[in-house]
C-alpha cells in the first residue's frame, strides 16, 4: 500500500458510536475559562465542584506510612481481607449488615455503578433515573451500554419524588432497575420513608432491582436518611454502592463497595472484578482504620457542612427571583435562577463580571439532566468552600443577577 | 402486594446475559484446592499465577511516605501532570514519542483495555484476538459488550502469527480493532517486525483499529520487543495500552496509561476517565520516579526472569513428551503436556500427587482460548519463583507425569 492510499484509508476510521454519544463533562469547558480568568488577577470561588477542601484524616496517610510489604502485590479481586472487614464494620455501625462475602471493594463508588449496571442490565435495557441526576450515571450507562429513563423532579417540592403512579409510566419491558442517589448529588435532596416505598413497591410489582447509591449517608441534616437496606422486603434485589470518598475526604483514594444480598449479583460483581485484577492495595489499608471508627472524624465534620447549608439557603433567601429550598442532605443545592439560560449567564459570570475582584463559577444544572431543555434556568451549588466564602460567593450572584438583569452582558 | 407474592416475584428476578457469559477465573477453582493441600503439610509451587515475587523498588514507598498534601484530592481524570510526564519520560526513553495530550493515566493496563475498546467498538462488534491470550480480555469484552474473534495460533512454531491470509479470514464486516499482546502473555512469544507488518497491513487494508498490549516490553531477552508505534503508518490508528505493574513489580498500585496519536480515541478514552473521575492519587506519585528512571530497576530484574526462563526450558526439555519452546519474552511459556486433558492432570497433580512432600500448581492453558477445545493438553507455567524452585517444580511435574501415565490416578 502507497502512502497515499494509506492516507485516505486513515482518514476513516471513525470511533464506535458510544464514543460519540459519552458526555464529556459539561463543566469542563466553564473550568477552563475559570482559569483564564484567575489569570487576569480575579479571585474565582469554585462554586461548581465536589472536590473536598477539608483535610484528610491523618490516619489514612498514617496507615499509608505504616505500609511495610517489600511487594506491592495485587490485592484480591474482592478486596483485602482488612478492607472488607473494614466496609462490614462501617455498614454495621450504620445498621446495614452484610456477610464479608457479600462485599466487593471497588474502585470508588463509580466502579460499584458499572459493576451493578452491567450485572443486571444488557445492551439496550433501560435503568430508572431522576431528573437532575449526577452526570456520571450518564458514563457510566454509556460503558455499560444501559439506557437512562429519566423521571422528571422538580425544584417547586425541593426535588423530592413524584407520586407512584408517575414513576410507574418511565417503567417499560425494558426496564431492569430503578438507580436512586439518597441524600441526593446534584439536589442535596434526603427522599423519607414513604418515598422510598414508592419504588420498593414499583421494584417488587415490575421485578426490578434497585441500585441504591448512597455515598452521602452521614450528610443528613434534619433527619437521618434510610438506606434501601432497611426494606428487607427487597434484601434481595436491592444493590447498595457506596464510597468512603466524600464522608472521609479520600476523594483520591478510590475505595468504594458494591454490596448485595443476591448472591447472582456479588457473584458477578467479582467476576467483573477479576477482570480488572484488583483495587490499589495501599488505599485499602489505608482507608480501613476509618470505615472501623467512622465517627470521631465524620461527624464534625457534618456539622460544618450542616452550618455551610444554613449559610447558603439563609443567602438564597434574599436573592429576588431566585428558587431554592432547604435541601436535607450531602453538600449541594439546585437553584432556579430568575434568567433563561443559567449557562449563558455562568459564562457572563465568569468572563465578564466582577464584585471587588471576586467572581464566582457556577455548574449550569442542564448537564444533570438526560431531557433536553430541562433546568435550563438551574444551577447546582456545592459547599465545597468556607462559610464565610460561601456568603461572598453568594453576595456576588445576587449583585451579578442585578447587573444582568440590567443587560450589562 | 403480599410476602407470597413477593416472595414469588423475587425468585425471578435474573441477571444480565452478560453476567451470565462473564467468565470467571478459570485458575480461581484450582487455587481454592491448592490452599486445601497446604493444609495437610504438603508445599506446593505455584506456577500458575503472573503475582510478582521480587520485591517493589523501595522508591515507590518512599514516594508514598513523601505524599504531604493535607487532603487526598481527586487527581484530574487524565492523570496528575507528575504522572502524565512520568508517563512520556518513560515511553521517550524507549524511542516512544508522545505528547501529554496523548496520554491517559489509568487504572492499570486493564482500563487502559477497556477504554480502548468501548472508545472503537459498540455492542456486537468484534474485535480480532490470538489464541490463548491473556485470560482478562474475556472480561473487559464482557463488559464492553464486543465480541473476540480467535485466530488460532500453534505451538509447533512457538505461538507465531500465522500468514496474512490466515488471518485476514477472521476479519468482517463487523471487526473493528486488532488486540495483540507483545511480548505475550501467556505465550511468551515475541512477535517479530515481519510479524507485526502483517497486522499493521491488514489494519490498514480493512481500516481497523490495532490496539497493543505492550505491558511486558522490557521482558526480551533475545532481541528488543517491537512497539507498535514503531510503525508510522499506523500511527492515527494506534492504541498502546501499557502498565507498570511487572516491570516495576507494583500491580497492587494499577497504573497503567492509554496512549495514542489519534486524537478522538484520546479524547474518548478521557470522557471515559471523567466518568470513573480518577485514578488513585498517591499511586500516581508513587509510580512516577521509576517511569522517570526505568533501568536501574528494571535490568536486573529482567536478568533474573532470563535465568528463570533459561532453567525452565532447559528442565522441560528433559521430559519426555513435553512439547515446549523457547519463549523470547514475558515470564510465561504454554506446554504441551503429554495426557489428554491436562485440567485433569492438573487436578490431579495438586489434589494427590507429591515428591518429598511437595507438589505444582498449573494454569490449564484452555482457559486461554475462546475456541472450545482448544488447547486441552496444554498448561501455562509463569516464572515467580526463585530459579532454584522452578527446578524443583519441573522435576515435580517430570515424576508426575510417568506416575499420572502409569495410571496412578
Amino acid at each position: 500500500m502507497n502512502e497515499m492510499q494509506a492516507q485516505e484509508t486513515r482518514t476513516i476510521v471513525g470511533l464506535s458510536e458510544r464514543a460519540r454519544v459519552m458526555q464529556a463533562s459539561p463543566l469542563r469547558k466553564l473550568a477552563a475559562l475559570a482559569e483564564q480568568r484567575k489569570k487576569t488577577g480575579i479571585k474565582v470561588f469554585h462554586l461548581n465542584i465536589g472536590q473536598p477542601d477539608l483535610p484528610t484524616a491523618p490516619a489514612v496517610f498514617e496507615a499509608m506510612r505504616g505500609f511495610d510489604q517489600k511487594t506491592l502485590a495485587y490485592a484480591p479481586s474482592n478486596g483485602l481481607p482488612v478492607a472488607i472487614n473494614a466496609w462490614k464494620n462501617y455498614l454495621g455501625h450504620h445498621g446495614i449488615h452484610f456477610e464479608e462475602s457479600e462485599l466487593i471493594v471497588t474502585a470508588g463508588g463509580s466502579e460499584a455503578l458499572i459493576f451493578a449496571m452491567c450485572a443486571v442490565a444488557d445492551a439496550g435495557e433501560e435503568v430508572v433515573v431522576f431528573e437532575p441526576f449526577y452526570t456520571n450515571y450518564n458514563g457510566f450507562a454509556t460503558i455499560a451500554n444501559v439506557r437512562l429513563v429519566p423521571v422528571p423532579l422538580s425544584i417547586e417540592n425541593g426535588f423530592h419524588l413524584p407520586p407512584e403512579d408517575i414513576i410507574e409510566r418511565a417503567i417499560t419491558s425494558r426496564t431492569r432497575a430503578i438507580l436512586f442517589c439518597n441524600p441526593s448529588n446534584p439536589t442535596g435532596t434526603i427522599y423519607g420513608r414513604d418515598e422510598v416505598e414508592r419504588l420498593v413497591r414499583l421494584a417488587l410489582k415490575h421485578n426490578l432491582y434497585i441500585i441504591s447509591d448512597e455515598v452521602y449517608r452521614e450528610f443528613a441534616y434534619d433527619a437521618d436518611a434510610i438506606s434501601i437496606m432497611g426494606f428487607p422486603e427487597v434484601a434481595d434485589r436491592a444493590i447498595l454502592c457506596d464510597s468512603s470518598s466524600k464522608r472521609f475526604n479520600v476523594c483520591g483514594a478510590r475505595i468504594g463497595v458494591l454490596a448485595s444480598h443476591h448472591k447472582g449479583v456479588v457473584e458477578t460483581a467479582l467476576k467483573f472484578g477479576m477482570a480488572r485484577l484488583s483495587v490499589a492495595t495501599v488505599e485499602q489499608v489505608a482507608i480501613a482504620p476509618l470505615l472501623n471508627d467512622p465517627e470521631p472524624y465524620v461527624r464534625p465534620i457534618v456539622e460544618e457542612f450542616r452550618h455551610r447549608r444554613d449559610v447558603v439557603v439563609e443567602g438564597l433567601r434574599t436573592i429576588p427571583g431566585v428558587t431554592s429550598y432547604k435541601p436535607e442532605g450531602a453538600f449541594y443545592i439546585v437553584i432556579g435562577l430568575p434568567v433563561k439560560d443559567a449557562e449563558h449567564f455562568a459564562r457572563w459570570l465568569i468572563n465578564d463580571f466582577e464584585l471587588n475582584g471576586e467572581t464566582v463559577l457556577l455548574a449550569p444544572a442542564a448537564g444533570f439532566y438526560a431531557t433536553p431543555g430541562q433546568g435550563a434556568n438551574e444551577a447546582r451549588l456545592a459547599f465545597m468552600l468556607k462559610a464565610s466564602e460561601l456568603k461572598r460567593s453568594i453576595d456576588i450572584v445576587h449583585a451579578a443577577l442585578g447587573s444582568y438583569a440590567k443587560g450589562h452582558h
